[in-house]
């Protein structure tokens, strides 16, 4: 799940299995280029993607059985939405541990089923092991009209930039579930794929990518993929999840503290040219949603947070580097990333409401 | 992989999850009714499949990762090969041990390269984590013109019983590995997934199936889903692997106590009506490849040995019973195997050649 954090290795493997094997004439986005790979088939377009869910399991972040499937389901159909597709079904390919019992296995497959019914879509199949450890992993299928598909790549300076909700809230989650004594969260984190939405962007979005790494982890990567540089200016009330604003607001930080860790939200984040902007609104509109801008994409390279006419440049590499211990040590990369924060110095602490 | 082995389980998250949830109007397959699952979609039918290799790995079976690498990819694919489809490609979620050097993954993707190339499809992609573990499914994804899809279901009494190419290599394989003192066996074992063959059988076959599971459990499960007996009357030193029947005589063993073993060869094994049973062979012959006749289906249900006259039924519920347990404990699986064929007393054992 945790695209390009790990690049060294994850790069090497990928570097290794590309010089070895040609791509498939079918494929329609290079390597890293879309959240989930895109195949011309029959005159449409087929999204396909598989995600493990590993590190936040055995980091201890998800427990409930029910929680775990759905997350499992959401996290697959996630990346469906990011490249506009329509989900065609579920698959699962599951190793439980031979002492699950009835009550777990059964959790797991509400959890999935909820997700799926929630999302309009079906459990098509899957595999079962039994093992040593808990290991669980997703496909997701869909499709969309050829042509009609949405990638990582193609916002240049001058696009606007969006998310299509407020975020923030799955790291005020993982938060506050680290912090506690108690190993549980008064915070409801329950995300859903966003597929209307990324339908309604299909012909609009110029590059889309599901926040499912955290706010700030996904600029980096669709800054580097773009060659191109954010420029926050964003309504802070507006753009970021009031349970997340809360959070800030009692720790003293500022609100795009909410937004650099990595526990994502699994919403969209977007650019659209100036000119389609009218457009984005009234589509977006009809579909009962409002896409919250939060910046403009200008030349060069990385996010700034702009804020009284001040831009500060984030150290997104130290931002990486941070992210990569996050579910080895919990708890020590919830003060480094406090200490990331304190030493950017950028931003105002948040106000009170209203 | 290990399908309908510990039923007890995966058919109560089956059935949990199946009371909850509506199929997928496009589904084409009910649960377990095919080797991948079949999906309508833009005037063809879509096979979908996810297959985790866990359990040959914790055993020890499989140490060499581009042999991992390579096992991964042709698991799924032979999923698509009993299906009838052609690849359209793979995808890889894969979760490497925190300490896995370059040479493991290099291995891993030259192996997955290999068996990509082999089957004439390409890697579309895929998920890397790093854990404590080592975790690796695959996703193949693949095609079938409409209403050519084959399944498990629809073999009845007078159809005639084949497996694509010989049987008992993969077992033979592990048998050799798990009895020798070193951990290492001087049989290469390398199989490949049936592609041009479950192409060819599009239209003829009547039921068809991988062995992944090795030959008699996949006639177990085959019989099982089509209410069925299979007799098996087979030229024993045509159908199974020369290998397999070296091991055979050494060990003054019949050659069907071979095909017992849950390490399967992903080949086919099918059947057809026996009005097309020249049809078949006419296609097989101008596809370069001769499938092996092993017996017939019959009324009742279950698997027969019919030597000399002589009909044995096979007690294949202490078969799969005593497969549940390959994993944890190989040796004794061996030995209680070998126990299971001696009592079952039924075949000759295997002559000189020639």
């Amino acid at each position: 799940m945790r695209r390009l954090i790990r690049e060294s290795a994850e790069e090497r493997f990928i570097s290794a299995i590309t010089a070895m094997l040609p791509r498939s004439l079918r494929q329609i986005n290079g390597v890293h280029e879309a959240d989930a790979e895109l195949i011309e088939w029959s005159g449409g377009t087929l999204a396909v993607t598989t995600d493990t869910l590993a590190e936040e399991i055995h980091s201890g972040l998800y427990r409930d059985p029910a929680f775990i499937g759905w997350m499992l389901a959401i996290a697959n159909l996630s990346d469906l939405a990011a490249v506009g597709a329509e989900p065609l079904g579920l698959l699962t390919a599951m190793t439980l541990r031979e002492d699950s019992g009835p009550e777990f296995v059964r959790g797991l497959a509400s959890g999935i089923a909820d997700a799926c019914i929630r999302c309009g879509t079906f459990l098509l199949g899957g595999d079962m092991n039994f093992g040593e450890h808990l290991s669980l992993t997703g496909t997701a299928l869909g499709a969309v009209p050829s042509g009609m598909h949405l990638t990582r790549i193609g916002c240049r300076p001058g696009d606007r930039l969006y998310v299509s909700h407020p975020a923030g809230g799955g790291n005020a989650f993982a938060f506050t579930l680290i912090s506690s004594a108690s190993g549980r969260s008064e915070l409801v984190f329950k995300p859903v794929a966003r597929i209307a939405e990324g339908i309604a962007l299909r012909g609009i979005a110029t590059a889309c990518m599901d926040t499912s790494d955290g706010l700030l982890l996904t600029l980096d990567t669709l800054s580097r993929l773009n060659e191109c540089r954010f420029g926050l200016t964003a309504d802070w009330n507006r753009c970021v999840h009031p349970a997340a604003l809360d959070l800030c607001r009692a720790m003293n930080v500022p609100a795009w503290a909410a937004l650099a860790g990595i526990h994502g939200d699994y919403d969209l984040c977007f650019t659209v040219r100036a000119s389609d902007e009218q457009s984005l609104l009234d589509t977006a509109r009809r579909a009962g949603w409002s896409p919250i801008p939060i910046g403009e994409v200008t030349a060069g390279q990385g996010i700034s947070i702009v804020e009284d006419g001040r831009e500060t440049k984030l150290d997104t590499h130290t931002l990486r580097e941070l992210s990569s211990a996050a579910s080895r040590d919990p708890r020590s990369y919830v003060r480094d990333l406090l200490g990331f924060v304190h030493r950017t110095g950028a931003g105002n602490t948040v106000g009170r409401e209203g």
